[in-house]
């Protein structure tokens, strides 16, 4: 039948080695793969570590049983995440002798990433509350955890960026910032660097780069872009990957809605950042910018 | 072994009553409790409510058929909303004594809100039409009520505000417009007051704040903010909440895309706003502002 | 009981035909329905076609097996899609007598969209490709096939505007551009004509109308709009559709954040236009526009 | 590698259109398929039906709601069933022109069984009836409809012969009563005839054939078999199918645990029949037999 | 449409209430309900707890975690348990004003049951090592745990004859006693009395009525009955409930295949019941009988 | 509270090490665990793979596309079986050094078992055959193959038996024989030996032993046990395991309901065995035996 043949053909064609080039990915029979689907579970088993009784399906959590419920988590925590670093480790082409050693090396990985989860929540609790502090319609810490779409996109740079340091494949956390991006519209690089008392209010449609510095109590509204301003390219009109690009914001400041700072700037403490407008040198401490 | 022993001592930190602090939440067992999963069936039910046949596991909606379908539908979403409610109002802290009486407030609470459907879908079939009048790219009411983004952001704004008005604890309405935020880019205060005829394009990244007031006939693009100006705080530096600290849009108008309405302004009716301009004052009736 | 009353008495009012009006669908016992669900296997399929071996649950995929998992997920393919088709013709009250003929229509349409997938790889490669070259972040294509945005809202737009053409009902493409626009927050309309080695960079925000032309090699950042400046009505003050009212992008250009080009205007080729831009007429080759 | 070549040889061994031979089902594409699963769900909505509020997800089902429960699940019903029958229809090689005309007929052999079940509820009521009579640890109805195979095994029964009767292909009947045989151990053949008020007390490893028929007021105990002697064959030595060859059991009688009851005899009414017998020959109404 | 008529009429026959009889049953609404499938987690649950490390998602149970796991299911335990007691006692129509007082009994009940599982896991010990050293085949006791049905019969009887002592609503252990049956095709009622060291060897068809007492290190093979032999009526022809009409295994006894014992009668120690015997009268320490 | 002062008790209780003992197991973490879902997984793709077209996601199997499909599934199948083979290698105890040696070694098991699949169904469809021409009920081969518990007793039996003879630890098959028996009554020991041409008709409570031996063109009814007649002791009393103790059953012998066969015994070709019977001694060709 025609649309038979139509389907045949393509087939063939889909499956040749070279039209499919680089395209195609290919595992070894049995090796774990960057899974998406772990990802968010770790993502998840997270939240229900930092955030006891708000998540997890253990919503029954109290004092006396606070312990097993931490205990559960944190194990799956380290078994799904040992899995995942390991995949990573396997996913580069360079790394085609998956097995034993790496499989150790992503076990103490998990490990040390789980002795850095009480740091975390620690921080995390800092930007709760500033975003508590900052935000009218807030009525509560409670509120806060569970609909604020500005601690979404925050709880996963900081488990991303905490495995980035600790020698991740960057696929791993890129792809748990991207997840909070695909829901919140607010997209952090994992490697940017952010202080404490963080605050993002609505956030839909804010960028910070991979080279950005961010101080402690620094709020952001939506739309706020912190962004490179060129990509300098070497002889070969190829661009130089690492360079320091993206801005540097001290303590203290707010930036509104719709402004853009690109370049490696630096913003200094006690700024104010006014809506919509467009950054591209050095601020002074104290500054007030607006159009 | 090594990572055993760094595992169970992060237990151990993550589960102290005093680290854990705010961020935990000690639910009764038992009581039910604000769930994002139940929310979004309660909003989906919502749907095969407002548009039978187009939503809802049974497509086969008829004349014949539809009480059958509206029935169990209605009769789900009573069951569930009374638990989220009954949930609601457990929430907080200061309702520690979760029983009996909330639990039959929360069903009478479900029960008015059912009430309000059929003046809610008669409000959402204006929105539908004014959607279709504006966007030469809608071909039919159908394509609107299945693809269009800025619908799904005023169904859900249009549930949750009817919520809050009902007295739920904010907390459920707000879950309510966040799901629709995540998935739209489009973030509507349940707080706001929204007039007949509402028009959504596009829409990322709008943003209408807690007490906006819209007038009938307004068709906003994607990337405006109808936001506060300034937070005054009390003498503690305190923010001061509940201030009436958003714009007034009045009928017919039309505000195009990026562009900043901030403050306790009022912009008379039949005006239009151009694209990412910026306005912070009053605009008398039939204004033209472009940037 | 009172609130069983008021169920009750809300359930007559939202069964009533005419109340509902316009706001339901009814179906044709059995009819297929144009299923979101349904949608987004259908894109996922493709996804584990364009890509083997990143995604699918197959993820085995090597030299030895692609053909078998190629295989079988093209036939999967088309016997989905061919439903959605069938659907899709269906579904307009125009075509209120579903059957065989458009059945088989419909599997011949499902048929030729297959012919097409390997053009679509074809051309995803480049853009793939021009993703690689101009972000200094990505590490390499893997990454970027498992985790942009950007490459994920192109490839659901190739999708949708082949299945366009082959004249497929327009809510079908549409609901495959509305999925990609709420994971991503960019808004591409299946309408536009978009060339090979297209890039997008963090994306949200992004607005592409229904009649765009864009060349080749042209790359977009977050937020910027390639709209329509108005909508002429005729007599009636009905908005007449179909009129081309989008810019054309020539090749080579580069258009910043935020940057707003409406209207038929023509962007000519190697052009820059700088963030936050605001443009309405034509600007000739090799133009450079910032603030 | 040695793994994957054996492999590889295997699928080709497999695949051979000779080797699979009958044990393969040559589908056609689209055409719907029997379906083990669809199978449950349509038991699993009679029993809703039969019994509402025991089964179905729709547990609030009262007075004031019967009706829309009823409603919705007799057409879900309905549409299930018509797809399933008219799968039967297609499955066999002879009918390998499915299509509109087939559906149709599907349809309204669907809407007959409809019809008969208020009957076939009737006639349930009369089982669980005589189970509860019969069984001194049996408490209440609910307990029988909740919690006993035997009626398990009689409400498939009864839904498979209705369908058997209507003239569905034979493999839909069977495939209901073969659920019931694994969930219970009891193997009712849909051809068997079965009057009112009939019960099985534990039920594991009954047997009833074909040809049985079954008076009013029967009771068996497990093991019990009903089944047929010998199986002429034709002078090819092919066994010849469709001859009346199990027993009839009369009015009130009872057949206790292991009985075997072979051949087209007459069991008379009012007999008892003990444990662990062995019947071959007719029995005249009253008899009592043991071992 | 003929095929609607048929189905509205249906419904219509269906719904009304008078036919509908004792075959429905009306629930308050929100009113928890007897729950097979809540009821399968609660076994699952038991498992875990009983054999942890073979049962539960939580397949890495060592020393160190293991009272994480026990913790967190326990608890899980107990809230199920607690919500589907409640849902037991709220069922009878007897009990038709289910509420505070009853939910509070039913989660004393479940903390008595979650005291009795230690007492259970030991008695489940001396099943498991007498099913072990009975049989030629079973290789070590992981096989016996994971695979054997006996073992789950027994498991599951225990569960629910501790329920029964406590108190539950006789229909909760029936419901879980035939979860067994139906995988086992063992029937075992929750009122016999069961003994330690209890194996059961294939199984298939064995039934233990209610009043049956088992003593110590007893063994079953498949298809024993141990039943009533009449059931007495009264003046009114109703059957007597609740005498004592089971037999009484003492210790130290097997009972081979198929054998069948009826009445209250004594089975005295050590004695060893033949296959296919048929038993109705004492038999003294230290028996043998067979065919 | 005092419930929760009881649960913490018993989670102290449970979660003593001495207390659990042998009912406890403890993996290594990671490593992988025989898993009851994962072997019905497995047991699915062999039905897809011998049945195409009747099983399987994939119901269009045709002569283009069969070796799209079974291509598929074998390598899911070789992967997944790989992984339960080294769950089991690394089940027992003696084999505490879980690791890449054991894993290379069941995963050339595992292609050796793909490598007999195709002739494990040519046996099949001699089973199909014998179990149709035998069967005056039987319609056609797609009954047989869909419905008859008897053929998927023996499917999952001819599995197990070539996972055993391949080396399997003996609980992987034990398993998948036991997933029938729950399913079908139906208990045949994974080392039992049976010849082609294998028919059971209904099934429930047929036993098949260990060492039992089956020759060709063998028929089975209901009820029938092959079995051991005596568990020799050693000197202390304990069983010995091995000894060569079930029946053999020559060639074209049929063995009616119920019938009892116990001990190394063998019955001479060509026999028939009645119903009911109870056979302790060989039985020369060609008997007759009836009650």
């Amino acid at each position: 039948m025609g649309n038979f043949e139509n389907i045949n053909s393509a087939v063939k064609l889909l499956s040749d080695q070279v039209s499919v080039g680089s395209l195609s990915h290919c595992n070894q029979k049995g090796d774990p793969y960057p899974s998406g689907e772990e990802l968010s579970k770790i993502v998840d088993l997270c939240y229900a570590i930092f955030f006891p009784g708000f998540f997890g399906d253990n919503t029954s959590v109290n004092s006396d049983t606070i312990q097993y419920h931490i205990g559960v988590n944190v194990e799956k925590l380290y078994i799904k995440l040992s899995e995942q670093l390991y995949a990573g480790m396997c996913f580069d082409s360079e790394n085609d002798k998956c097995g034993g050693d790496l499989k150790q090396e992503a076990q103490a990985m998990a490990s040390e990433f789980v002795g850095t989860l009480p740091g975390i929540r620690e921080i995390l609790s800092t930007d709760v509350e500033a975003i508590f502090r900052g935000d009218p319609a807030a009525k509560n810490y409670g509120e806060i955890i569970l609909a604020y779409p500005g601690l979404k996109a925050i709880v996963n740079y900081r488990i991303a960026h905490s495995l980035l340091l600790l020698g991740a494949n960057p696929l791993i956390p890129r792809m748990i910032t991207e997840k909070a991006h695909s829901l919140t519209g607010i997209d952090i690089h994992p490697g940017a660097t952010i202080g404490r008392y963080f605050a993002i209010d609505h956030g839909t449609g804010i960028v910070i780069g991979e080279t950005t510095i961010i101080g402690e109590n620094v709020k952001l509204y939506q739309g706020v872009t912190l962004g490179a301003r060129s990509f300098p390219a070497d002889e070969n009109n190829i661009i130089i990957k690492g360079i320091l690009r993206h801005p540097i914001i001290e303590d203290n400041v707010v930036i509104y809605a719709g402004a853009t700072i690109l370049g490696r700037v630096t913003i200094g403490h006690d700024s104010v950042v006014g809506a919509n407008t467009w950054v591209t040198t050095d601020l002074p401490a104290g500054s007030k910018v607006t159009i």
